[in-house]
């Protein structure tokens, strides 16, 4: 069974598309974006027209403990598709006992409905700060591809267990089995948007990984994914793959592009003359490290004269943030934040928002911040680099220009 | 239910032993010794008699991947006690319906047998890294308080199930319940060891949490544990409470003094004076962080002609080690270390040993050794301190004093 006939070619410019598995063959397609939703929000700071790719101001980003669709972030690698929900299909196949095509009604109504509030967060995020100790491949992004939504749909479980996996992990349990995942195409790199998550995951009843028809209890808006999602809470937004068309069991991992060729630490000394060498000896990604920023005050706005200093913080599979520390001399001492974090299904899927009260920010010309998680990690203080900027965690440091009027 | 009858008394000095609930108060007992065993190895570096704690030199401890008893280090908070395994009993109580009494016969008959391979390691291991920055409390460890052996057993999760919890989560999924554990007495802060892991961990498949009466394809050592211990692999390894008498399932974290009283980061403004503070405002640790260590050579053994660098390095939560990195240049480049790791069970529970072969040593003066984990977090630069002076896993620095002659 394969995704290729629900893939509107009419969209390319041309039909000589490479098979998506030609890996790793890179497919740069000449793309149409017809479709485009309305973006009302004027604040986004846009990284790229085609595909759209912006993120909001980070004062608007924590104004809110849940992030609605207007401020929450744009990473598209190809056009909005337009899709009819009353004809879409969700394939159910691969090493599965009863394969099946799944209709969004059956997606909504033949299963429970999980609601969870959960980040999600581009790898790309912060990749500035990594771009400016050397330059990194990939769209320069600052500290606000990263949101808090609530999500709502099928347990993907539950779908597995229809499709004759045992809920005991009878047959799977142990095994390096993966779920490959795809989307309705096309897009910049690949025929379609490929990627993959470990099966345990997906059929861990405490890792809450559905298929989200619903955003902040409104039909996915079209950006976001409509008709249907994954959401893989804990884990980076590339496995959250959008616009889904297929979920596959298989033995590996998805040779997709966004799998194998992207959304990897090459080691420091990966560069555009050596990178075939890595790759395939680098893991993908899948869990988010520990991360924070300061979103306010900011190198934006540092003319202030509020004494709060706030951000966010995260951490991946599901941790919990313990502790966020500030400081106004350089890492010396450090004050300690007050967090709000909450907790629905089975992990800290959702973010922190933190604040701390400083008694002056006059005469401060650096402010740093840092992050515990519950598993007692913490954020490297400095930047370290790889080559396509992502997982950037290091400290956050927000550099004041003072006004010589505060 | 009560585990107090099966304490042994007679081995307190006197009688006046509070309620191990009675916390914050610490209860210091005078305690006996009479029934330790032979500790073949001389090579130990011993931090102290009475409890007996010792690790021993890095370069026995990573010259095979598999721990032996007599290379594992020991860490004790009281005397070894001398149980009759034919006698022994676990009590299963608490929040469960069914609550029962196991022998070690049912123990070992009654349930499957689940044998992984886990490093254990203690949450003061290199404690010494931090009590340089500032004194902290606690034993004054070196980096050798881990060790690799294989543990069999049963499931904790089969020993609830027949306790009468649900196995698929009706009724405690989702609840922040406990696994309370007690150990048999007696020990230096408290009447029994106590401590907790969460019920979700517990019941986790994935989570391999055994009841072990086996090390290493043998019966338990008796310092490590006879007849019967936790082991809860990826978690710090005071949870795996040794000489089980007592698991209880709570709505809350175990009151104990290991639980509410030590093995907590507290931030660094903890301190002699207003240390019960902070206490009841910081979470107990759990999962381990990241870590890497470099064994060989090794300050006490600097004099090499030798041109491998070897270590350890180890993550908890089941995350794989992906990459440990070795600079001779102060952090300036780094070298990729070839990395051996072994996946039993349903995570990456045991280390990972590492080697990189490098030019020369020569003109070296300090050796650096980072790694990564699977949720892309590596490790501090430097050492963050804290009072207890636990879960130190900054970068790792040997300084090599050049022998002249090479």
């Amino acid at each position: 069974m394969s995704s290729t006939s629900r893939v509107d070619q009419s969209i390319y410019e041309d039909g000589d598309v490479l098979c998506h598995w030609d890996l790793p063959k890179k497919v740069k397609n000449k793309l149409k974006f017809p479709h485009e939703p309305e973006r009302p929000n004027k604040q986004y700071i846009v990284r790229g027209e085609c595909p759209f790719n912006a993120e909001p101001p980070l004062r608007q980003l924590v104004e809110e403990y849940i992030t609605s669709k207007d401020v929450f972030f744009k990473r598209n690698h190809g056009p909005i598709p337009l899709i009819d929900e009353n004809t879409h299909k969700v394939s159910v196949c691969g090493l599965v006992p009863k394969p099946f095509d799944l209709s969004m009604d059956a997606i909504k109504n033949n299963y429970s409905k999980l609601r969870i509030l959960a980040a999600l967060q581009c790898a790309g995020n912060r990749r500035n700060g990594l771009d400016k100790v050397k330059t990194v491949k990939g769209v320069i992004w600052g500290p606000g591809t990263i949101a808090n939504s609530y999500w709502a749909g099928a347990p993907l479980r539950e779908i597995l267990i229809e499709a004759g996996l045992s809920p005991n992990g009878d047959g799977w349990m142990g095994k390096d089995f993966h779920i490959w995942m795809e989307s309705y195409g096309p897009c910049e790199e690949d025929k379609v948007y490929g990627s993959s998550i470990p099966l345990e995951t997906a059929m861990d009843p405490c890792k809450d990984v559905i298929l989200a028809y619903e955003m902040n209890d409104e039909i996915m808006s079209r950006d976001h994914g409509f008709p249907v999602r994954m959401i893989c809470p804990g884990i980076i937004g590339a496995r959250s793959v959008k616009y889904l068309a297929k979920i596959e069991v298989r033995e590996k991992e998805s040779p997709a592009f966004y799998q194998q060729r992207d959304y990897k630490i090459l080691p420091p000394e990966a560069n555009d003359q050596n990178l075939e060498e890595y790759w395939d000896r680098c893991e993908s990604i899948q869990e988010m490290n520990v991360q924070s920023v300061i979103c306010t005050p900011s190198e934006q706005n540092p003319l202030t004269d509020s004494n709060i200093v706030k951000g966010y913080a995260i951490s991946g599979g599901g941790r919990k943030i313990i502790r966020v520390e500030v400081s106004l001399d350089m890492g010396e001492t450090w004050l300690i934040a007050k967090l709000h974090q909450e907790k629905t299904g089975h992990g800290y899927w959702s973010w922190c928002l933190w604040q701390v009260e400083v008694k002056s920010l006059k005469n401060v010309s650096k402010i740093i911040c840092r992050a515990w998680d519950s598993s007692s990690n913490t954020q490297p203080c400095e930047p370290i680099w790889n080559y396509r900027g992502v997982m950037n965690n290091s400290w956050d440091i927000v550099q004041l220009m003072q006004n010589p009027k505060i």
